[in-house]
């Protein structure tokens, strides 16, 4: 049970965890604070926060249990802001979706307290963003990555996967640098892919034609560019080196394509085409 | 009303308009034709069809209407073989995804019945094939795109408008160039790109991590790469002018984006972001 809850960013993630703790009957008391007014009063509204702070340091005060669900590019300054308000006992933690960064920015700024940050990352969301959009099952049987370091206290940790599994999902333990690499691969670069994607068809002279002809296929395809773009810049910058790396690997195997489509190559056509629909296949087969 | 309609190709878009044209009672008998044995009995088991054929000369003796649904690359051969037993009065369509090429097969094999070809492409589908994922509902408020040339005969074209009309889709007409175009931004772009993703993660070091955490933006994006391996072959090799200029097209705007990241531009990567999202969110709001 966690007393006193403040989350910072009080967003699809930050108001689902909310809603999931409160559905739980895992918190008694949860402080929200975030940029915009409109979307606390909504907050409230909802019920998904029993109180709003105008600033992250007075929402922190007294907290049993620190969220910062804010886009990884704020938390280094939210981190520093906090730091002089939180107690000896209270746990930090984050659900930003690159870790080293955040690691870092940490480590900087909460001096003694870093022992008690548990650096962890939601392995769910949508394309959509703001409170209006959070629901407390966002969680249930989804991965929460926790990246816990050599100083990590072991009492915060276990706290903070507790935390996650009243939401209903499952904690895995990863190393910082494995988890940036990993979801550079399975996140970043997909939604990198997408956003390019819808903006080379907006600049096509017929653009207008081409979305009007867009079927069920590139609507799924590119669902994610509706993500939010302040969340996307700031992991493109948190997470350089492993999403260069990935995308310079996409762009080596896209070039690998375009040269069996120019020299008419059915066969490593047909061959690709295989062996990706048989991995896609499987990854229906084993649905988490 | 179709008297005999001899469909060439009984799988996922073959085998749903016959569903379509007999749920609406457009149609008296069905004929079918493919290579696959089992397909043609899981047809005959459903309905789909009333009689299968062993060939498709066969198929299309004393038919209405015929319509080939195969992949494109099989189009050129399958017209040559029926094209002695087609009737005077006979209509021929085709349901490709590209239409230079079978347009050009239709003139090279069909002699005097050319007038009679009417080109056309449902712009429908899922990932799925064959007939056991065919359903009636799959062209309703979907649109047909037909690419009449200048022999085509006006009541020929007519009665394909009237027989897609009947399964609820709507019908536009579009120059063969044009549509080859559109298409390969729209639809062939997305499915080369999801399938290279698939194959660019398959192969990484780590790749069962990968797909192991693999949330739903990316079960989303690459759903497309489960789609007919012989079909999309086809595809690239027959549009392949189209399509390698989009992929340039897409080649180079991945190059600036990885140029932005690797100079830490988040201006750049905000300004892309936005007008992708906004791009994407005004397709949701014109949802068709």
């Amino acid at each position: 049970m966690i007393g006193r809850l403040a989350v910072l960013g009080v967003g699809l993630i930050g108001g689902s965890l909310a809603r999931a703790l409160r559905a739980a009957g895992a918190v008694e008391e949860v402080v929200g604070y975030g940029r915009g007014q409109a979307n606390l009063r909504k907050a409230m509204e909802l019920g998904v926060i029993d109180r709003a702070e105008c600033s992250a340091a007075r929402a922190v005060s007294a907290a049993d249990m620190i969220v910062l669900a804010l886009p990884v590019g704020s938390m280094a300054a939210t981190l520093s802001e906090i730091a002089p308000q939180i107690g000896a006992q209270t746990v930090v933690t984050d659900v930003g979706s690159v870790k080293g960064s955040v690691v870092s920015a940490a480590r900087a700024a909460l001096g003694e307290h870093f022992r008690r940050f548990v650096p962890g990352h939601p392995i769910a969301g949508t394309e959509q963003s703001g409170v209006a959009a959070s629901f407390a099952e966002l969680f249930r049987d989804r991965r929460v990555v926790l990246t816990p370091v050599a100083e990590t206290d072991p009492d915060a940790l276990e706290r903070v996967r507790s935390m996650w599994q009243a939401t209903g999902a499952q904690t895995v333990s990863m190393e910082v640098s494995h988890h940036d690499e990993i979801l550079a691969a399975t996140s970043h670069l997909p939604h990198l892919l997408a956003y390019c994607l819808v903006d080379t068809l907006a600049c096509m002279d017929d653009s207008r034609v081409i979305f009007d002809f867009a079927a069920g296929g590139f609507r799924d395809f590119t669902r994610i560019a509706g993500s939010d773009p302040v969340m996307w810049r700031d992991i493109c910058l948190a997470n350089r080196a492993a999403i260069l790396a990935a995308l310079g690997q996409y762009r080596s195997d896209l070039d690998a394509l375009m040269s069996a489509i120019g020299r008419d190559d059915g066969d490593w056509l047909l061959e690709l085409f295989t062996r990706a629909k048989r991995e896609r296949d499987a990854l229906n087969g084993g649905r988490r």
